[in-house]
């Protein structure tokens, strides 16, 4: 089928290849020339027959924006899939603005990374169900061959919100592995760090791709040392900590391995300092000049 | 090659079957007589030819006590290997009273549960290399095809602390799963709980073989009302908890994992009645009777 | 001087007590006519003189519709007060809206609950200059005796900011003594556990009002057998941990004492119910039903 | 009454001049010759008419081994009393070698550090009613005057547990405290950090003596300016998480408090390069260089 794709950088470029791949026009738009089929989003509804669907894939800052800018140029009856990475919710009032246009909506939270392409990327969808039947082709296409890699799980909104969790999980899970790590490391008795990481990745419980990926790593810098801990969140951990919040949801795991990343920024912990003042004061404890 | 193997229950008896169908010749003993091959541990040592190999594959409570009794009817060059699950500080000495005849020692950590016969067992090995390199064929024997599935971690102590660390990590790979279950069962937004699970088995960063467990368990019980949330732990998590405190490493995602499972086990919580009382007397706030 | 009072409930009506016993002037209205000294907030406002100070001191959820009721009674030049518990992050909207009609806004953090009658009120207060000056006598009655129990902490907002993170505090600290109370309760060798919270009262690093208050409730419950963990939590602590994620400050210890209290009103964990359900998928470890 | 007391250090040099203020006769033996008022330990026993009472105050480290010095000048009748950091697990063993030779055995926890002298010490006994019934009169002129800061918690050990859960309650409580300090620190709205932690030292519900030394130290450097976060801890944190582990009790607090610590001491934090590497596998996401 047509599919309009606005944003072709990493992501949307990759996503690109694979839907022409499996036989799909894709009409693709970018700022940047050198990479973009059309000139202009006017020029991407142009080429589109109705009723067109057009796939978003632009940093989550301009997505508002770049979608506002594609209504201006679309119908009712059109599409729009954000397969960015938005809160949740802000997929329902996009929808809203939207259906006052007839124009339906549909989110798609995305996972898979650079990897995507080669292995399919896993595909959690929010939406009406008229609209996530239309757009069935081209969702099978991205999605891995076979039974797994695709959801449809709720309403707007429900697509973001599993990727959401889905990034939570996958905070605990990589904190879960460091953690391990660290104590191997720390160990008098295990002198095969790395053989030990790498045998994991058959016959035990704790096998998975992220293990390979570490394992990788591994191969590479046997002690990650061409590495600093320094770690940015991306807005993902942050949500699912905000509604695990207003849900009264205990989350643990997953709040430790987000705090890890705040704490991995830190210079020095002003927390860690107000402890060491306090040492000082009634114990009379030696403490460290910064 | 020959191996004594003592101990039949649900994992030797699965790992008998899988060493005889690769071609070695296992003679078992158990204390019940309908799994045994042979009578008694005397027998088992009449049939073996030395230098021997006895793999124990007993309850972690009763491994030293059958050691023992094992080391009274094996001689000098032989190598007794513990596959249960033993704390790694228990391995150094007992492989210092076997040395004091002459007896070898090799500690395996052993992963795969059920699964194992069919899938291969991940090995985690700690001993002398010259040990080690003797018992090799078994080795290839018990652990999956390929490149992965065993490792030489280090001297005696090593495999069981390999798999310690290897138990710590899956607590907490468990749990990060199990939070992102929980936070989607009470979201408002997400109408197909069970569908998004088993969407992430391919195309995302958190594919394991957990979350294909996870998926199957809510093939069968899609609400996992069949289930209470009373956990037991085994030795290893705490063991790993306790070795961070040895070593001062920060394992925060483990520990919560670990003391998640003990609030399992509590009717009501001794702290929160605490909290409750505490909040009473300053604020005269209501309180529940229990 | 003279002060408005709008809300007579628990917090309210002991604070005009206190007011009034300082010489102060009060002018209390309530919906219930049984508590109130005017019949309407028109009443009220007539019954000052202008420049008027008003304090409100309603639940947080009626706070604002409270306030815009008065701002239609009031006169450029006065004052509101807000001193119940509002969210920091509805101050400035409020400011802006009543400095539209040229009153002044004023937040004030009260702390002491039940107590503050008798010992003061911890007053932390956001505001501009001027309008904090004229409020200074009302502050100087509520405030306990001495150097301490007032702080201007910045502009409309800090007082709720800072009210907010004593309650974060607040949080800790419990469940830091709560925990314990649980772990010498469980333990072998302590068989005088109240006797030991009542000896840390004075001369330990330990001792607080909270560790007094306590004491008290183990004087009346040694075991504290009549009571629940079942425990709400405010918003003070929710927001904390927003703002913890907002500022990507790690909060581990209040976020964990918050989770806390979200465990304890469930009556089953759902995350254990996925652990339990794992066991069972990979180890065929016995699980409990419900 | 008169009283033995090895090891004139901060602590017990303390403790001599409020025992001799109290009216005691105290012979105090030291390694330092300068702080010793005998030659000996032998010395010291020949100044003390049987039955004796030495109270050891002494580095953990060389506290058994001083007892054993100890033991050999002293006679069946006599009282031993342990005041230093002890784990409690060490108790038992002592009381049971000195009743070998009828000598009693009582073990302190001492809390109050350098305030102690002035203030009193916090004393948690361990020990039989006997032992502690004769040694009263020590423990009145060493605690506070009135009624708190001193209990018999239970048999041998017991005192040593109560100190031991004391100080992981002392880390949670900092804290808790830091936490807070942090998130104001980093908060907007909030101008006057100190003044904020000032005012809450009355009428409110975080007020303690440890408050009261936060507000000391930020009298002197406001932003704790002079201080690295660099902490280091002592045993009894360690061995209160050993206790949850070994007990079962969900500690999620005080655990976060002690692993704060082991991470303020790390140059950059293993797990989290095992992060960052993971993040650059699938994500291509830029990393930091050490």
């Amino acid at each position: 089928m047509q599919l309009g794709l606005v944003g072709l950088g990493r992501m949307g470029g990759n996503m690109r290849e694979r839907l022409r791949a499996a036989g799909h026009e894709v009409v693709g738009y970018d700022r940047d020339p050198a990479l973009s089929d059309v000139a202009s989003l006017a020029d991407l509804a142009g080429k589109l027959q109705a009723p067109r669907a057009v796939w978003v894939m632009v940093p989550a800052g301009v997505t508002d924006a770049t979608i506002d800018d594609l209504a201006a140029v679309l119908d009712a009856g059109d599409i729009v899939i954000d397969g960015g990475n938005s809160r949740f919710s802000d997929d329902a009032p996009r929808a809203e603005r939207l259906a006052g246009q007839g124009i339906g909506y549909v989110d798609v939270g995305v996972s898979g990374g650079v990897w995507g392409r080669q292995n399919g990327y896993g595909l959690m969808v929010g939406g009406a169900d008229e609209h996530v039947e239309r757009l069935m082709p081209v969702f099978e296409a991205l999605k891995p061959a076979g039974e797994y890699g695709f959801v449809h799980a709720g309403p707007v909104g429900a697509g973001h919100y599993a990727k959401m969790v889905h990034n939570g999980i996958e905070y605990g899970l990589m904190h879960a592995y460091a953690e391990g790590f660290e104590l191997l490391s720390a160990a008098e008795l295990v002198t095969n760090v790395p053989g030990v990481i790498k045998s994991w990745r058959e016959g035990t419980v704790v096998q998975s791709w992220l293990l390979d990926l570490l394992d990788r790593a591994l191969d590479e810098d046997p002690e990650l040392a061409e590495l600093s801990g320094w770690t940015e969140d991306t807005g993902e951990g942050r949500w699912t900590v905000d509604e695990a919040v207003r849900l009264g949801v205990p989350l643990n795991v997953i709040t430790a391995s987000l705090f890890a990343r705040f704490a991995s920024r830190q210079d020095d912990s002003p927390a860690m300092k107000a402890v060491s003042a306090l040492r000082q004061q009634f114990g009379g404890h030696t403490v460290r000049k910064p």
